[in-house]
């Protein structure tokens, strides 16, 4: 079993020690509360704080502000947040490992292209003129259809399915049950009979994109929804047809986008929001959870609520509504002065 | 390389070639903003009609009433959208195609009956005692459970379940992940352990029903959980157990409906939208984007907001909040004037 | 056939046979609304009573309190719900069975330990050093990543995906296309590329777990997501890295929960609701449809609303906007007053 001492811990974190107990090792890492003498913690959030002195931690990580009081043994660091990542990683479990080379029961089309140091995992589906890059990993159960592309260093987990002629950029990681590629959700409305347009567009990943599981990004009606290079997308996430997102946005899980609209780059949507279609929202625009767009927005803005708008005109709504009570005091004030003036 | 000349397009879509720049050929369709020379784009929404004049587009097709200003090539007709997609659809590349017969990697039970033309793909499985109709096409990674029938010239694509003794009826199309018939959400509430409610019934999918990926239609408790003819449904829309959706709704994106409930013909229901159980949804009516529906809906009504209420009721309440500035001014008028009174 | 007289029913049930058309056998069950005399009904919720007399059904099951009128065979009965379960019962159609044994298309790792009486589906996927515990079973397509462990009398429904190391407890029920152990959702936001932190905890399922189809629940980024022994969790719920819920409780469809937040036993979440992260949600809270929580909820709360606020501020916020129109009115009627006083 791994093991670290305390002044091990010290110098991988480049932190002081400190504390009446500092001879002590630890073999795996814990919350404050779960902790016990073998495990080291760390205060990460102020919220935590009054947890610290109560927790059995056998080390906790602190940040240069905080009073010991104790006797417990405290590793002083600029972030501990970041220190107890390096200590996670140390611990960690060796990550799996995937061999290159394409397991007797996937079944790969004689056309298709398969990189050196690919991998493909059972019963995976590789269909008619599919390429997969180097050293990508194409896990158990997935499906790629005929002329999709995937590009180099990929992680496309267990019963995700890529529907044909997408194109997946490089070190792109995509999670279990994800649909790439679906068709869009376009019909022309009829008595009798919605007619079903023809979806013929593609989905484009561009680079180091991250998709969560149980996402639904759907191709284009013509030209491409396109997710721009750095942007991660978390689970139960909806793309429509023909959206396009820019880079390094982070769209968090059961958001959704409707058709047409377009995100410039570092947009941020928090969880359970939604944007209609059509519609442009700038660039670094923070979209708070929840909150339902209905207008462009521009770029930079923090929106709140539904239909959303700016953080300050959204505050003033809110105490509009907490000002009624206080009128009605008012104008009961009001009446009795009244009567009696009368 | 396909290619139109703007003449042969003209013909195509039945328009008037105008403009001073005629002769021009396009080899692609693209948006206003994307297009280039060798493509052609549509104004099909007037608030991107700024954009024509700036478009690189080759040939832009416009409305009626749409006055051309430039050099470019325009051809004008009744309905530049529609007008589009017969272009789209020239330039689309072909469909994939899925040959007749079972994929020699799908595992098919030998009391299951596969009809004349349906195709079954690579790691398909499709049980004991299922049906397939006619031209049906059962994508990769599909499975099929006991008893349950597929009607003619479906197409289900990858990764798709279909539980136990489900009925998907003829020409529909089921997207990737979907999960049709799983067991609906019924339990008796128990301290020390909730009792799990048996699901017996099933899903029936009409005809000519489409559903999106990541979809999840639950078997009804008894009896069946119903949707009707020609019926749309999005991405990520629950259908809860013993639900009966009329004939030609539209159910979009991120949309859930609870157990029991009861939705007539030609209902829309918007993105994210929700209703709760045991209710009854009239013909033709129409829930907006997040609206949530707690009572009874008669036919035909627009609802918006949460709880949902007529359209009316929805700009009155909003409006409401609204005065509370405007009474407040009036307030502190008559104060002023009170005071100058006594 | 399966056929039940009049009396065996009454037998069944330990109710009491009234009304003058007692001479009737069934064949199945159905709502009052679809019945026809062959099959039985109930009368489960007090809405539904109009439709009692006129149903068409053989024989309907009543609670204590309901006056008969009319002919038809009753059966009265002290639960008619729980009646009714036991007569759906008795008509059910057998339920699927799932040989033991490995499906010869299975893909099992050679160090896999597969438990007697277990069932691994075709198709299905069975990483290095799984354990599958007795008669669990694995239906098609259902992929096992590395190191994770399914308990005893488990039931993972087609194309479920469980990743590496997680650990699933005895009798739960997974639906299909549900993602366990994915990445949590964790990034270093820096501009130019956002930095990925390695999630290396795990999932783990305590006992009679249930969970519905296309969930996600993500591994920890360190130690571990848990879900309670007995807890149930409907279809396209997100729950986040680390989050940690109770024994027994009911999480409804279309809900989201945020990292490392808490529940605690027998919380309530009703459809569409959401809980923002690293918050504590105490024993017997219910949150009810589409609320948002933003603050820590102490126990036994019944909360409403986003951002979600106990019953009685919940409708006291509503009163105060329907208050609105009323103060208006008064107002007017003060200015009157005053113009005529001066």
């Amino acid at each position: 079993m791994k093991q670290l001492s305390s002044s091990e811990v010290a110098q991988l974190v480049k932190g002081e020690l400190l504390g009446s107990s500092q001879n002590v090792s630890i073999v795996a890492v814990a919350s404050l509360e779960d902790a016990d003498g073998t495990q080291l913690s760390f205060l990460g959030n102020d919220k935590y704080a009054p947890q610290v002195k109560e927790s059995k931690a056998g080390i906790v990580l602190i940040p240069s502000d905080y009073t010991i009081e104790d006797d417990k043994c405290y590793i002083k660091c600029d972030n501990p947040s970041a220190a107890f990542s390096l200590i996670i990683d140390h611990f960690a479990p060796e990550p799996v490992t995937f061999e290159p080379g394409v397991h007797p029961s996937a079944v790969v089309h004689p056309s298709a292209t398969i990189a050196d140091g690919a991998h493909i995992g059972p019963n995976a589906v590789i269909s008619k003129d599919v390429k997969v890059g180097k050293n990508s990993v194409i896990c158990a159960g997935v499906v790629i259809s005929e002329k999709a592309e995937v590009g180099e260093d990929c992680l496309l987990h267990p019963n995700v399915t890529i529907r044909e002629r997408c194109l997946i950029g490089n070190r792109c990681i995509i999670h279990s049950s994800t649909a790439i590629g679906s068709d869009g959700f376009g019909f022309i409305p009829r008595k009798g009979g919605h007619k079903k347009i023809p979806q013929v567009g593609i989905v484009v990943l561009e680079d180091d994109v991250e998709v969560g599981s149980c996402v639904t990004i759907d191709r284009a009606r013509f030209g491409k929804t396109k997710i721009g290079t750095g942007t991660k997308i978390d689970n139960l996430v909806q793309i429509a047809h023909n959206v396009e997102i820019g880079a390094h946005c982070f769209i968090v899980s059961q958001s959704g986008i409707a058709g047409s609209t377009t995100l410039g780059n570092y947009v941020i949507m928090a969880a359970q929001a939604g944007i209609a279609g059509h519609l442009q929202v700038g660039d670094g625009v923070t979209m708070m959870g929840r909150a339902g767009v209905t207008k462009d927005i521009s770029p930079g803005q923090t929106i709140f609520g539904f239909p959303a708008v700016p953080k300050k005109q959204y505050i003033k709504q809110n105490l509009r509504i907490k000002k009624i009570e206080r009128l009605e005091k008012e104008l009961a004030e009001i009446k009795k002065q009244l009567s009696e003036l009368s």
